[in-house]
């Protein structure tokens, strides 16, 4: 559809929402006209934020973490504990984890996953770097794989597995199985079957 | 839910999207999560067209509707037919009614409707600079009503009439009815039978 414009400027900024994941035209002329409404410091401070991420933002140089310093805060926190490093794929899951408020240690940002069908082999991910760590840091004792339970996320976890095996250090994985509030007859046949295999002894407090 | 970032510059930014009507904090961290993986170019394109469209856009001196100069192409094109002025609520129903390509007329942008429950009245809308314009520009011959069929956009239908009918120009509105592909049995009880009452004559080429 030729959508018809009255302003340039509103179609160059239409055009520009439009091109973000799940932004439809629609949603993006909304968008637009709602910062319209905004007044002029609003949308500068809109804009500003999203130009300033973008120029200024830097990314860990040890857990690969997004960060405004060289090292993010998580791996400089001295109340962290130092032995143990969560694999995640991105940085959304380290917010996820963070939010738990149920993990005390360090994070490895990987990057993404190993995925042959979309071109992602391993030297595009920070495994490297991951080794480098565990190899040089001696405190280190544990690495949890805290990969998406996919076809790619457990292709990257044997992957990570052999590659960390010769460094002595132990490599757990994040429990899999059914979810809380999940009803048992809607959980999927994969999941269902491994929590019966994987299960654990009761414990009161669960 | 208090959410942990690793960096300020992210969470201003994902604050920023997160203020945007319908777009929620989740949708928010992955915008700007993809906006972080665009090169810095695309970026700046970005939020350089929202700030530049803030700071740049006018609105058309004459039917108020976005233009990127004093007064609007349609208002400025020498095509529109001149003696019919079709009154909108807000910039995304001009363009809505553009793209039907039925329409060859004016505007004219009222900013919304009366609302008393929103606290909008005649004077928050540009209602005398319409009654100016027909008074003024006397090639008008039409007002055609295009408000959205609500309790709101008729008591602005209603208002509009009692100004507009000491001027003598014709006020019509637009037609009301079963929308095309419309399934009779789910259209609502005061559409249907206000589309029995205002039956038209048959013809073929409808």
């Amino acid at each position: 559809m030729t959508q018809h414009y009255s302003s340039a400027l509103l179609e160059r900024a239409v055009d520009e929402f439009a091109k973000l994941p799940g932004i439809g035209h629609k949603t993006a002329v909304r968008l637009v006209l709602h910062l319209l409404r905004q007044d002029a410091a609003a949308v500068e401070a809109f804009a500003g934020s999203v130009a300033r991420l973008r120029r200024e933002v830097k990314f860990c140089r040890v857990c690969h973490n997004i960060s405004d310093t060289d090292t993010c805060e998580i791996c400089s926190d001295p109340r962290r504990e130092r032995n143990t490093i969560c694999v995640v794929e991105d940085i959304r899951d380290v917010m996820a984890i963070e939010n738990t408020q149920q993990y005390r240690g360090l994070y490895h940002v990987l990057g993404g996953v190993i995925s042959p069908m979309d071109g992602i082999g391993p030297g595009d991910l920070t495994i490297d770097s991951l080794l480098e760590r565990v190899t040089r840091d001696t405190e280190v004792r544990e690495v949890i794989l805290a990969l998406s339970p996919t076809v790619e996320g457990d292709t990257t976890n044997f992957y990570l597995y052999r590659r960390l095996a010769p460094t002595g250090v132990r490599v757990s994985v994040i429990a899999r199985g059914i979810a809380q509030n999940d009803e048992l007859q809607y959980a999927d046949e994969v999941t269902l079957g491994r929590s019966i295999v994987n299960r654990t002894p009761f414990k009161e407090e669960n």
